[in-house]
C-alpha cells in the first residue's frame, strides 16, 4: 500500500531534470560527458549535489576516499539501506553510465517526501569515487577502498596523466568541501544499485528490467608469441618464423576451448593487438596480443586457465594481467527486487552483468545486489549511450519500492 | 688474360678500409649505421668520395637529384659501363646494404689502376641518392628520377619528418656542392649493380655468389574489417561483429589462394595491424591489416589481384596501396655475370631478388643485372647485416672481371 505509494510518486519530468542539469557539468564532445574523478567538474557537480541532499534535509558526509553520502533519515537509529552509483565519466562518455544510478536514488528520496513516507531505517544515496578507472587505476576506487580501507594507502600514490596523484586530489577534496562531517565505514543493512545494463540484452529480449544475479568473474591475460623480424620479399616461406601468423593460429584453439566450457555464454575476446615492427614489408618478429574472458563460475574460469597454455606455440609467453573472481548477489535482495519488478507491472528477467559496478566491492560488506534498464543498441561508454525516459521511470519505480522495502525491514 | 689480372688485383683489404672509412661517416648505435639521404653526414660521405675519385683522377659529376657519377675514362668515347649502389642507409642500417656496391665499384677502379689497364668503354662508379626512402618519400628516389626525369618535380615536393622539402635538401646539396660539374642522363652500355642479398638464400645454400635473374613484382594492400565495438563483458557471443576475428578468418583462404598461384615461391606477408580501439576489454570494432605479395611472373600477381576480393568478408575495404611489376634482368648481361663468376672459381646460382634495387629502374633505360653475395642470417636494415670478408672479395673480384669484359664489348 505505502510501497504503491511511493513508487507512484516517482516523476519522469523530475528524474530527467535531476539528469539534464548534472549533465551540464563537464559536457563534453558530441552531447557526450567528460567529467574525471575529482577534477573540477567533478567538484561543481558535487556541489550542486550536495546543495540539492540539504534542500531534500539530508544530512551529507564524506570520506578519506571522498565518498558522498546523502543520508535521509528513519524512523530508528538502524544500519542504513544504501543505494547509489558514480557520477565520473569515461573522457567520451554518456550521461547515465552510474549517474543513473545516483539521480534515481536522488528521485527516490523525492518521492518518499512527496507520499510523506518516513522510513524505519535510513536511506542513503552514495556517490562512490572514480568508479571509471580512466584518470585515476584502478577502477571503482572509491567502493573497494570503502570496504576495505587498507586498499588507500596504495591508490594514493598512483599517478593520473598530468601526474597529480590520488593523494593530492582527495586532499584537494577534503579543502574545497571542508564544511562537510566526515565518515568513514559503518554496518550497512542493503545495498542496491541501479545501473544501465551496458549490454544488448533487455533490449533485444525486449524487457525493460533485470535484476542482476551477480558479476562474470573475468580473466586477462597477454599472450606475446615470438618470430624473427625479416625482409617480406627476401625472405622464402620456409625460412620464415612469423610472430603474426604464430598468434592467429592460436585463437582457433583458444575460442574451442572457450566454446567447450562456456558454450553460449561464452565471452571471449582478442581486444588488444601489437605487432612489432608492423611494418607492411617486414614479417613480424613479436605478436602480442590480449585475451579476455569471462563467466559467472569460478570452475569455468579456473578451467579456462589451467587449458590455456596448452592452446598456444610453446615459446609464446603467458602472463595473467587481472583476474576478478564472480560475484553472486545476495538472494535475499534479489527476492525483494524481483517483488518491486512485479509491483511496477512491467516485464523484467533475472541478468548477470558484464561489467563490473561498486556493487561488487559492496558485496563484501553488506548483502547487496542490482538492477538493470535497457541500453539502446547496448552502447555505454559512448556519446550515444540512452535509454527511453520510459524505461528510466520504471527503473527508479522498482527501486523506490525496493528502498521502502529494505527499510521497513527490522 | 686481362680480365684475370684485373680479377686477381681486387684487395680485400683496401676494400675492408673503404668500408670502414665510409662507416665513420653517419655511425649509429649498436655499431649500426644512420646517414639518411641528403643529411650532413651523407654530405661528408660524398666529400670523402669525391676525394677519393680525385686521387684515382677520375671527373666526377652531379645532377639534379644529387646523383654522383666517378668516370675512369676508357680509349674510346663511347657510352659507359656504370656499377653502383647507394650510400644512405636506413636508421638502425648497417655498413654493407648499398655501400658494399659503391665501395666494390671504387675497389674495381683501384684494381683496374693496379693492373695498369686501361678498358675501351668509360667505366663509372654511381651514387644513387635516397635508395631507402627512409628519410624522403619515395625510395630508389636518384635512380627513378635518372631514368625518368619528369618524375623529380613531385619528388621534389615531398617532405622528410621536420618539414624539409626534398627540393631544400637538393638545392642543399647543390650548393654544398657547386664545384661540381652537372651532368643528365646520358646513354650507358650496361649497368652492374653488386649488392647484398639481404636474404637467408644463398646463405642456407653456402654458395657465395648470385647471379640475380630479376626482382619480383610486388603488390602491397590493405584490408579494412568493419565490426561493432562493445563491452568485452557484457555482449554476448552472437550478438558480437568483431573486426579482429573478421580479419584472422580471412587470412586462411588468403595464404590459400597464394599458395595455390605460387606453391613454395609464396611471399606473403601480414605484417602491419591497426585494432581499434585496442582495449583489452572492448571488442574490436575496426581492424586494418596489411598484405604484402610478391612474385617473379605478372600473370601470378594479377591471379593473385583476382582472387583476393572473395577471401574477405562482403563489407571489408580493399585498397591496393601500391604495385610494382616485375623486372626481368637482360640476359646478355646475365651471361657476362655467370662467366665472370665461373671466373672466380667460386660456387654461384641463379637467384631472384625479394627487394628493391636501384637496378630495377636502370633496367628501364639500358641493360641491366645483379650479383649478390649472402648476408649473414639474412639479417639487413640492422646494425647486425653482415657477409664475410671473403665473399665481400669474392663479390667484387666477379664485377671487376664483369666491368672489364662490358667495358671492352665494342
Amino acid at each position: 500500500m505505502t510501497a504503491g505509494k511511493i513508487l507512484n510518486a516517482v516523476c519522469s519530468t523530475r528524474l530527467q531534470g535531476l539528469l539534464e542539469t548534472l549533465a551540464t557539468f563537464g559536457a563534453g564532445q558530441n552531447g557526450g560527458m567528460n567529467r574525471q574523478a575529482l577534477s573540477e567538474e567533478d567538484f561543481q557537480a558535487r556541489t550542486w549535489l550536495i546543495s540539492e541532499a540539504q534542500k531534500l534535509g539530508c544530512t551529507v558526509w564524506t570520506d578519506t576516499c571522498a565518498n558522498l553520502f546523502i543520508r535521509r533519515e528513519g524512523r530508528e537509529d538502524l544500519p542504513p539501506v544504501m543505494t547509489g552509483s558514480h557520477i565520473d565519466t569515461q573522457p567520451g562518455g554518456g550521461k547515465l553510465d552510474g549517474c543513473y544510478g545516483v539521480m534515481a536514488g536522488l528521485e527516490c528520496l523525492h518521492a518518499l517526501d512527496a507520499a510523506n513516507v518516513r522510513t524505519r531505517r535510513p536511506i542513503e544515496v552514495v556517490v562512490w569515487t572514480n568508479e571509471e578507472g580512466s584518470r585515476f587505476s584502478p577502477g571503482a576506487m572509491g567502493s573497494s577502498a570503502y570496504v576495505e580501507p587498507a586498499r588507500l594507502a596504495a591508490y594514493r600514490n598512483n599517478l593520473d596523466a598530468a601526474g597529480v596523484s590520488v593523494g593530492a586530489a582527495l586532499d584537494a577534496h577534503a579543502r574545497r568541501f571542508a564544511g562537510l562531517a566526515w565518515r568513514e565505514k559503518i554496518a550497512v543493512h542493503a545495498f542496491v544499485e541501479l545501473h544501465i545494463e551496458q549490454g544488448p540484452v533487455l533490449e533485444q529480449a525486449k524487457i525493460p528490467l533485470g535484476v542482476v544475479s551477480g558479476i562474470q568473474g573475468v580473466r586477462w591475460y597477454q599472450v606475446r608469441c615470438k618470430g624473427a623480424a625479416a625482409h617480406a620479399g627476401t625472405t622464402p616461406a620456409h625460412m620464415r618464423r612469423d610472430a603474426l601468423l604464430q598468434a592467429m593460429q592460436a585463437l582457433a584453439p583458444i575460442d574451442a576451448l572457450a566454446e567447450r566450457l562456456a558454450g553460449e555464454d561464452k565471452r571471449l575476446t582478442f581486444g588488444r593487438w601489437n605487432v612489432y615492427p608492423n611494418a607492411i614489408n617486414t614479417i613480424a618478429g613479436e605478436a602480442t596480443f590480449s585475451i579476455d574472458f569471462r563467466h559467472a563460475s569460478a570452475a569455468v574460469l579456473d578451467a579456462f586457465d589451467s587449458g590455456l597454455r596448452a592452446c598456444l606455440p610453446v615459446d609464446a609467453e603467458l602472463s595473467c594481467l587481472f583476474a576478478h573472481a564472480p560475484t553472486a548477489f545476495d538472494q535475499q535482495i534479489i527476492d525483494v527486487l524481483e517483488q518491486a519488478c512485479e509491483a511496477t507491472g512491467q516485464g523484467w528477467q533475472s541478468i548477470r552483468s558484464g561489467a563490473f559496478h561498486d556493487a561488487m566491492y559492496l558485496a563484501g560488506h553488506c548483502p547487496t545486489a542490482m538492477l538493470f534498464v535497457p541500453s539502446r543498441d547496448g552502447i555505454s561508454h559512448n556519446p550515444l549511450e540512452f535509454t527511453e525516459p520510459a524505461q528510466l521511470e520504471a527503473g527508479v519505480r522498482a527501486l523506490a519500492w525496493s528502498l521502502f522495502a529494505l527499510a521497513e525491514q527490522p
